[in-house]
């Protein structure tokens, strides 16, 4: 039977949780689970207090605006404003049931059935399956060595279909935060050929640097080319709550809404309220966390000699992930797979963020760090290298 | 620029919302909104405390698994069992962020792109405007006088595309509860072609008898044929935190995974631990609820008679709804935006639930009665009756 999911691929990290179903693992090797970009705690004490608080309030348990609290979309569109440098206001802005979520609004709002996006390889999964399930057609857009996408290539992919480039920063799965250059180029290339540049910045507050991440928004008419996308789960801990954001031009609204309208109808009503006390309150937590996120990349990147001499590369890093070339003669979906059953780390392989038989995904491993604490970080690194591995290494010394 | 949002409609609710921006009503007029089915009051106390107490723990904040809680999942299996004397195991279930998201994930792993769906005139709104959105082609079925589906012409309307028959009962937007016999009939029509019959029962806790609403799931093999798709939105009053649940054959919950994967991700932790509650412990309180709305619905069938002179006609009552014929020489889109302007009663006309230019469809008005008490539904039918009406009655005394 053909239907729409069949038009895609099952979701990884289900997929990936099924490899350890009936395995035992080695009793030195508890599980340590790579394989998802969440935080794994609570959101701190004054968070759950006010969301205690919240239930208090009639409004939090009956139906909202599809677009989202108007409170929320006021305070992003303050935030963002000062944050970027540029001007966002309140209409600007919708608030969604997470960052995929957003993903597939703006899609609905921006492509009909067949019309071309350009997705930068490794992609970030859930995009390319949205858009198989949505009856449009991703375009891989090859990156370089670095893991920025190739604009030269973009240009030359360009047709009459294509309707949008879809850029994540800090990307899903490499962790690497693409500069403020090569956004802008992203951008320039967008609008020359009238199309819209749909930035995921869902990890924007995890970034080693101060600096706004791109000038984006503070281009004349900014609204007419770009559609940013940022997530409440990951910076305030929010991930069962479901709350994203969509900053846009105000005449995509009213697409935005019927989307929304007929799948979830509004964001979590609790959840809405969590996001706001969060941008109103937690600003100096989230630096914190920032912190803490860049010393457990501060520990791969030491770590990562212990691996180096048996041909292991690290070819990203930021963020909440660690992006590795492994050294084996085996595709990178059987080296994942034997990580998890014989060694207990769960972590995705480059085969899942990119096309079926794409040469550089078998060599990929990705690794989300962000759940695991530096002496973990050790351990890991200490099980991958004492691997007595049946594969064939293909180059570097034992 | 084409896109699938403009594939369809705008959302019906938000826009009939918009007819009061600027508008200042009669001082003896304040608004009644009947515009949407949703409870506006919040949940019980003892559901409350249950959701704070949810708070404190920690995988209330963190992501769950795609398809639900397996004890939510595990809690719809058992209690559906019970009340409908068939068998529904866990593995047969899948929670979802609402009904609306219930229906879209159904679709999606049932229908490929272009296929037909067959859906009863008048219809909800949702259901259009996403098969719509998603590409498929929603194939308007005729109700007869009493607005039950003419299960002859859906046989007519089958074709080789035809994937499934979606039916609403207790229906929206008419409040018709479905006698077992047409539920029945509709499934051994579906179940003769090869299709699906999908059967949303969003208002099944609030129908007029206590016997099972339908015999479909003692049938051998029913989730062969049949989806179910419920709501906890209506019965516990969770519409802000979206609930909603799917009851289908085991097989189909891959294909429901990867959409709900690449969409919500996960449904919201805490709106899934309070319909947990609910469904535990709340079944005294559901049917004090359900006793409640239904002397709502007497309220209404009294009030009739002081607008039935000027022609006003009842054609459907039950759950959250009355369907009503409107007598004048206008279409109900209309009727409908000066019943709010004017008198200030906030109500869908039937063209947001019927294609366009349907001639049944203008004459239609729907009152979602769930929120006003018997003496407002009382005072309604006085504005109703009392209009200087500008339009010419089409028929009965004045």
């Amino acid at each position: 039977m053909s239907t729409r999911t069949n038009a895609t691929f099952p979701s990884p990290i289900p997929a990936a949780r099924r490899w350890l179903e009936g395995v035992t693992l080695p009793p030195d090797c508890p599980l340590i689970n790579v394989s998802q970009a969440a935080p794994m705690a609570a959101p701190p004490a004054p968070m759950i207090d006010a969301m205690a608080q919240a239930l208090g309030d009639t409004a939090t348990h009956v139906y909202g605006p599809d677009l989202g609290l108007p409170a929320l979309r006021t305070e992003v569109a303050k935030q963002w404003s000062r944050a970027y440098g540029g001007h966002v206001s309140a209409d600007q802005v919708a608030i969604t049931s997470g960052a995929n979520h957003a993903f597939a609004t703006a899609i609905a709002a921006l492509c009909d059935l067949g019309d071309e996006v350009l997705l930068p390889v490794p992609w970030y999964f859930n995009h390319k399956m949205w858009l198989d399930m949505a009856g449009m057609r991703a375009v891989p857009l090859p990156c370089d060595d670095a893991m920025l996408p190739d604009l030269a290539a973009a240009q030359a992919l360009i047709t009459p279909r294509t309707k949008a480039i879809v850029m994540v920063s800090p990307n899903n799965p490499t962790g690497v935060e693409y500069p403020p250059s090569v956004l802008g180029a992203a951008y320039d290339l967008a609008k020359a050929h009238g199309l819209t540049l749909i930035l995921d910045e869902t990890y924007r507050d995890f970034r080693s640097s101060d600096a706004p991440p791109h000038d984006l928004l503070t281009r004349p008419d900014w609204d007419r080319t770009l559609v940013q996308i940022y997530s409440f789960s990951k910076s305030y801990r929010l991930t069962g709550h479901r709350v994203g954001a969509l900053v846009a031009r105000a005449d995509l609204m009213g697409s935005f809404e019927t989307f929304i309208d007929s799948v979830t109808i509004c964001p979590s009503q609790l959840g809405q309220r969590a996001a706001l006390y969060g941008l109103q309150t937690m600003g100096d937590w989230v630096a914190e966390q920032r912190r803490d996120i860049q010393a457990r990349a501060k520990a791969i990147r030491h770590a990562m000699p212990r691996i180096a001499p048996m041909g292991w590369r690290l070819l990203g890093l930021g963020a909440y992930f660690a992006y590795l070339e492994h050294p084996f003669d085996a595709p990178s979906d059987v080296v994942a797979k034997r990580l998890a059953q014989e060694v207990g780390i769960l972590a995705l392989p480059g085969t899942m963020f990119t096309p079926e038989g794409d040469a550089r995904g078998s060599r990929h491993i990705r690794i989300a760090f962000a759940n695991i604490d530096a002496p973990t970080i050790a351990a890991m690194f200490e099980r991958i290298a004492r691997l007595d591995w049946p594969l064939a290494p293909q180059g570097g010394a034992a």
